[in-house]
């Protein structure tokens, strides 16, 4: 979901953006209203992740996954292992590309609790000439985010806050680089934000492609060629709405409210259940199963019925997800909360 | 410049898309609704440049530009060389980026011709070991165009038609690969189409990232991780409407009536020259210089006056550039005529 607001000025300025006579989707992404655009956007997102000086930060065309495969081409350098974090499906994926460049090294996993808490800190076994240490903030399918930044010394520290950017203050100068695809908090699909610490740049292996290497891109302003133009408008939307809504601080407090009122729901049913242990749990991606399964097929139906629409759980874990991101509002949240205490009421009577 | 049909239809549907009460930027790329559209949008181009069965198309993040290191990592396999065909600044940029994987054999160059002509086929250096052989069917900032299709022998053909496909029926069973990015004739930026012959697939080079992998694009239909949706949507509707005009024989005489008259215009008047030879001159991109240089800022200026926009050359290039491209109306190439001839008028009674 994007934000209404953003929804309805995109609409209202399609064909005639800025007044110029013609949509954005019809200018050069060398004339001067895109080249203002692009440095506007960029400096949004400085301004709300209060980023320092000496990080440069990239829009590249694309999703994060194909940022699995750019990490190491880009921070390997002349090291030959890295550092990840495995704690589910989104982490997993990333290290399984990285071990195509170098060794990576697993320096803890959520598996010996099945992926229902973060492995603590204490127990990582960190390899201080890891090139970096990667760290998925948030997993989206199980649900399961880091309530935490990690302290790993002097480790370049690498995150993907694909699914949880701009829903928190963050200390930019613990990173290396984080990176997160549009899609969730940032706008649509198609393009991915770099923000990376300039030492690290100018280090891609021999066979990285221009384009994918990080330092070209930073040299380039992210316009080395024509970039996913509308993607980085949108975004551009996205950045003044999350400013205009209090910035990260606001957004921290709304994705709370949200967030721990389903909880509560959850907690307090004898129908819903959330296996995640409470302090990982994700304020993005609230999963629950339904203690009577067989019931799960009718409340996607009837959810569907009422216009709650894309609830069903990612096809590898199953039961319900709810995305919680920035411009899902606390209505939508009312909304579902109503529905499902409805059902199970309605459950409870069929089952006399 | 977007069909004005395809704008109007796009905005229309902006926040409710084919009545499923939300926009298509806010479904997943797994919905049904999503997938029937990109399945459709193949089955169009399929039907419209009748590509064989033995090819796949695969729609990828990113420009052009972005395939050339995407080619050498695809389609060298266990060969050490490629040839290619230098015809302009972008043939050039192309064999720039393959020469960081391989040894490039520049089989013919525009150099002699100081980019003014096609070299002929009959001279051209065809290593018969080559990968591939690529060549620019347009080169959009000179305007230089192919009127044929090489003939290469076994050597796969590989041609860049990012600026001028579905502007001509084309023999697809001549080429191994043609490209394309979506911004001129098949949408907006943010999506590169990619037509391959089947059994060049799946010799990528070990350190090809997993997405810039032909074949992995191709066993998961570009679906592989999120793609850039909208791009995507945006070339389903121009694809339509290309369908809706006759397809590529109306695409081919609609360039042919635009661009011969507006090269006749250039050819009888005094003030406007373009220096390319006749068989070659590009039916996308038409350019020219004032015989009285000292006179191209004002023209510029007058031109945007009456809403004429983007008729600045590259600047690597200079002199007056038109895009003809297929959304380009004939009203448009005629209104430029006129405002064309009435500056020449003007110019020589100042002049006296």
């Amino acid at each position: 979901m994007l934000p209404h607001e953003v929804m309805q000025q995109a609409r209202d300025e399609f064909l005639n953006w800025q007044n110029q006579g013609v949509s954005i989707l019809e200018i050069s992404h060398r004339s001067k209203p895109f080249l203002a655009l692009a440095a506007q956007t960029e400096q949004l997102l400085r301004e709300l992740l209060a980023i320092p000086q000496n990080y440069q930060v990239l829009f590249l065309p694309g999703g994060a996954t194909y940022q699995f495969a750019l990490l190491p081409l880009n921070l390997l350098g002349a090291k030959t292992t890295a550092d990840y974090v495995d704690t589910g499906i989104w982490s997993q994926k990333a290290l399984k590309e990285a071990q195509r460049y170098c060794q990576v090294n697993i320096v803890a996993s959520a598996r010996s609790s099945n992926y229902t808490a973060i492995p603590p800190l204490a127990d990582w076994k960190i390899n201080p000439h890891a090139a970096y240490l990667h760290y998925t903030a948030n997993e989206t399918i199980a649900g399961l985010e880091f309530p935490w930044v990690p302290e790993v010394g002097d480790v370049p520290l690498v995150s993907d806050m694909s699914s949880n950017i701009l829903s928190q203050p963050l200390d930019i100068k613990k990173f290396a680089v984080i990176y997160a695809a549009t899609q969730k908090n940032l706008g649509a699909s198609g393009l991915t934000v770099v923000i990376i610490r300039e030492e690290l740049l100018g280090k891609a292996l021999a066979f990285t492609p221009t384009l994918a290497n990080y330092q070209v891109q930073a040299e380039n302003k992210s316009l080395y060629n024509s970039p996913p133009m509308y993607a980085w408008y949108l975004t551009n939307l996205v950045l003044h709405w999350t400013k205009k809504q209090g910035g990260v601080r606001a957004m921290l407090e709304h994705a709370a409210r949200k967030a721990s009122k389903l909880y509560a729901v959850i907690d307090n049913s004898q129908l819903y259940a959330n296996k995640i242990k409470s302090e990982y749990r994700s304020r993005m991606n609230i999963t629950f199963n339904l203690t009577r399964p067989e019931l799960e097929p009718l409340f996607l139906q009837q959810a569907e019925q009422q216009g709650l629409l894309g609830l069903k759980g990612h096809r590898l874990a199953g039961g319900i997800r709810v995305g919680n991101y920035n411009a899902i509002s606390q209505q939508s949240i009312d909304a579902l909360i109503a529905f499902m205490q409805e059902f199970e009421r309605d459950s409870r009577i069929k089952n006399r």
